[in-house]
């Protein structure tokens, strides 16, 4: 039986995870997911990169906004605003009460990973869903306008900034979550999920020893970036300020070391010849869900032509 | 001029308070509210009686459902429910986002006071809102099931146990909103709103000196029983459980000593013969915003020719 590990961030990351989960058993497949992005806010602990993997997995998430749940109302927010609260970071009625429903859990004294599990099971979820780590780990970023907390940065500064760079606060500390650790044990390969290097997956892979881990194995990475343009979010101006191109070559570059193979979208072809490990192209840019389960497959089958002995 | 305290409760107590709000000013007219409803749920300050005057001063409160804010969408507390939270108490999108700013201001070390009258002017409120006390005030409900708090026998229990009494955790160690007693200074008389003499307005009376210092003003208590039921709420039935008759002559004789004037509506006229303080009867369903003026009005008149030398 093949035993796969999925890295994955945020909202691209989530849907090609998705994909993975169509063809791929509870059994088969374990999501490590980034909680740097974590953070506290008007009393509730928010887990931004659960829970668009949650909703992804759920076939919930919002594909009119491109984030946040599915068939979403916004009179909390818009009710907090006009009382003079703090509405800049959007939440939608019934996120609120998957926040409020995990925060409960947590000071109840449960494990983020056992309040993510929870809610997994309520939405109906089979995929074991892996916080990278219960204890908190927080992106900083660094840019022109001192160090911002990675929620400021993102939403409330809408990424404006321009970024010199990344840390993240308390990661020297943070202890990788066993599930994770027991999954490596007879994990047959990893995929990094089309999520963003920097504030996505470096935070797992700085972390606890879990990236010297992953080297021992057989990694395929996605390329987030397809014609020089991210797919969502900041990642390609984040490569751009960071004086690299912003293509999926300066993303394999990032991994290099780690990685065993890089995929990169069919419209990338010609830049293969400058990455330096096998690398694969195919249609990577995910509006159905066939089209992540396509990708799913490709990567798969990629993954196990590096493992074969 | 004219220096008006009126005690207040529950929806019932805030129909007559807008009343009064709409021919008094704010220099002639301040609110003092229970708090002994207060209770903390899902990480939130929850005071039940001072954001059902806040709506209804505001006139957004919710003629359908009879309590909360109008215009309310409830898929918070159902998305809640769906993930297995505690959903008993329903929240509504819009009523949550007061009790989250409520929340974050009592976190941030203002009053309860101070977050009140920052509410009230987000929703365009002239009047002052006094919370009786800063202090924290719970009412117990002694019953067949034992002891309740409060929220939990009205709300989760829908006043389903038989009652036997009341006490207020915390009474007497809590002190009264200087807003209060500097108003007792030189004010004019006192209006009981019709709230629930027992888990409405006992816990005022109760509260750090607060009755005693009623007693040297003019006081008039309006019936909240008419006809032998409650308009709103559990009135009615916990006059019977503790063997008293469901009648507004059961409520006056409950202020006796307190009251210089007691207010039935048209329909108990034939009672009056059986309250042993001035009484007057005057139409006391407040359905229309008129009726709640006119009520208002009777009071006042009738506050007036008490006080007078």
């Amino acid at each position: 039986m093949t035993k796969i590990l999925a890295l994955t961030g945020g909202v691209g990351g989530a849907k090609l995870a998705l994909g993975l989960a169509q063809i791929l058993s509870p059994e088969q497949l374990l999501f490590a997911v980034n909680t740097g992005d974590d953070f506290e806010h008007l009393g509730l602990h928010i887990s931004p990169d659960i829970d668009s993997l949650t909703y992804a997995l759920a076939q919930q998430n919002n594909t009119e906004t491109g984030w946040g749940r599915a068939g979403e109302t916004w009179n909390f927010i818009e009710t907090l605003g006009s009382l003079g609260g703090e509405d800049w970071f959007r939440l939608g009625d019934k996120d609120l009460a998957l926040h409020t429903v995990r925060s409960q859990m947590l000071g109840s004294g449960m494990s983020l990973t056992e309040a993510t599990a929870h809610i997994a099971q309520h939405m109906g979820i089979q995929h074991t869903i892996a916080p990278m780590s219960d204890d908190p780990v927080r992106t900083i970023v660094h840019c022109d306008q001192g160090d911002l907390a990675f929620q400021h940065y993102f939403v409330r500064e809408r990424c404006e900034p321009k970024v010199s760079g990344f840390s993240f606060s308390g990661i020297h500390q943070a202890r990788l979550n066993p599930l994770l650790k027991s999954w490596l044990n007879d994990c047959d390969g990893v995929i990094i999920c089309p999520s963003n290097p920097f504030v996505s997956v470096d935070p797992l892979l700085q972390l606890d020893g879990f990236g010297e881990a992953l080297k021992n194995l057989p990694v395929v990475a996605v390329s987030p970036i397809v014609g020089g343009i991210a797919i969502k979010g900041p990642a390609a101006k984040m490569l751009q300020e960071m004086n690299m191109p912003a293509t999926a070559v300066a993303v394999a570059n990032h991994y290099q070391g780690l990685i065993d193979g890089f995929v990169v979208d069919a419209e990338d072809k010609k830049l293969i010849e400058q990455i330096n490990v096998p690398t694969i192209s195919t249609p990577s840019v995910m509006v159905t869900l066939q089209h992540r389960i396509d990708l799913a497959k490709a990567c798969v089958d990629f993954l196990m032509t590096l493992s074969a002995p």
